[in-house]
């Protein structure tokens, strides 16, 4: 029994989910279906919410992705897989940390005509093209039977940190719902003291969030591996006055 | 295995929509639960949203769905089935659309006597009375078993457009999370090139979003088969000062 | 087949949950992962929220809850059960009504070390350590493999009625999102007719909302058993002027 994990941008209040659910079910009755969130709230944050989870899933997952501003223009739908973990969506960016950094990923672009036959609404391919070549893909079907192979996926520009002997400077990716604030550096590339100044505020490094006193910003290793800001008991993007985007510089 | 669709105005963050599965995993182990929202909004509503999914799961699926502001009084309880799809919730109109159009389907008011005995909650028949009843169906129990036939089901008045030669007035029925307005005209019953006028706008009738430029509106048949008027990369309903119930007309 | 429900407060948009579920299906494939809610707003709401679905699921079930302030400090990492239903999380508070009034309840104190390798985040116990905890209960290993026996679990202080003869007083403990009021005072206390004041108003007692006056407030025993006050059609809290921790008092 496979999974098919589903995270979009629809909300859940109008039944755009649960249409796609219905399809996946109906074309893979033995797949397991899981919500990872109906609130995709950009193209450049889905590329790093992605990161959080699908390598935590087994094996044969496939996930299924969909924020499609550009539904029904000639963006390409889009399958692929890297190690045995699959993908479908848009090929708008979503994917983009997949495509650049997984190893030998391999994509396709779907062509309707190899799906289970139905009406394509030109502004619903969640339900109509995504949801069947994800049915399909659970249910053991080969990537390439899907379409012609994509060679050149749309690719976001996402920054990256720049060095300097001694000091690296990156930016705010992300504000997560606690406030926190994730840094495209690595926590890898850290020493094991770094001086990490946002907005010309040096901040604590620590381990964890009690090791500072309640209400002060720290800097730690972030769950995801990146260099995060948080604030003890409280908002990191509410203390500082930062957004995505802001620079934060490690002297290391 | 069957699968149980749970849709509700709950919200989760009481617990809720928990109490509700549990009690459908306690009677019916081997059912499969899937979550379509818990943030329904009002009964018309509802009845729109239904129609959204309830065709896109398989055959033998128990349609759950839970708006109930008038529990606990004289409303009945109703589960039905049309074509081998089922139903459960209370009768107050949230399953108007299906009573009026779907073939052959037939209602009974749940009797409690004929359900698992537990006590129940005079304001909570999500978990006391739709949940065992649902659980019950989902088992393969026959319909008629849980109590009298109803024939005269609650029915919102929905609104129909009213047809002219040449012209259709209708309205707008619904906004959906993405600002889109959704309108009671069925896309077959438009031409190939119909003029449609909201608060005196003609908007461009397209297929898709991509065909009119960032930030302009278009008209088109929307994923439910209606018309409806969005804008590209915008929000038609900030767009146009228009609520549930403007008039649009469509010239043919 | 157990199942592993999951309630949080990470919200769903950022991918926190999803990763959680992606290690519970890698270590316990034949799981079912039922979600409960990831808005969990505080640790003593957690506590009532839980008591409104444990006991409504399978025996064997295993509740994950995740609301941790203070992970990555010297809180324990808490796993327990009480007639055969589990609960995994930070030993908070969040577990006290089953670790007051339960029958039987034991616990233990989750150590790392008892669970499959993986490197533990400072930052996300969810993923990291309860996830694991939970997936090999789910898996029918023995609760006292995970660690040694806690016997001092952290507990909220929650608000108890006080007595005297003829009444008690009470007070609000949770606003649901129906604005609901839910009270401390069990419905067993009350006699059949008991006269319910909040903030010098008397309120009706009903058995349901559809006894009043639409826009009128009630008093009743809701479905978690306590004394509620509502507004039929309306908001209570909004009604009246008051916040969790307002006195209610009853006359019996």
């Amino acid at each position: 029994m496979a999974i098919i994990t589903l995270a979009s941008d629809y909300g859940t209040q109008d039944g755009y989910p649960a249409a796609v659910k219905g399809v996946l079910k109906t074309l893979s009755p033995q797949s397991e279906i899981m919500d990872i969130t109906h609130r995709l709230s950009s193209i450049s944050k889905t590329a790093l919410v992605l990161l959080r989870y699908y390598l935590e899933f087994p094996l044969g997952t496939v996930h299924l992705v969909v924020i499609d501003p550009t539904v029904g223009s000639s963006r390409r739908a889009m399958a692929g897989q890297s190690g045995g973990r699959f993908f479908v969506g848009p090929d708008n960016g979503i994917f983009t940390k997949i495509t650049d950094e997984a190893p030998n990923s391999e994509w396709v672009e779907i062509d309707p005509a190899n799906l289970p036959s139905r009406p394509i609404s030109p502004t619903f391919h969640g339900r109509d093209i995504f949801a069947p070549a994800a049915a399909l893909l659970a249910n053991g079907v080969d990537l390439v039977t899907l379409g012609r192979p994509i060679k050149d996926p749309v690719r976001l520009s996402i920054p990256r940190p720049s060095r300097e002997p001694g000091k690296i400077v990156g930016e705010i990716i992300d504000i997560d719902s606690f406030g926190n604030l994730i840094i495209n550096i690595p926590g890898n590339d850290l020493g094991s003291r770094p001086k990490v100044v946002l907005e010309r505020n040096e901040i604590a490094f620590a381990r964890s969030f009690a090791e500072v006193d309640r209400g002060s910003p720290l800097a730690y290793i972030g769950s995801l591996g990146y260099l995060e800001i948080a604030v003890n008991m409280g908002r990191a993007s509410e203390y500082f006055v930062v957004t995505v985007g802001s620079k934060v510089v490690v002297e290391l």
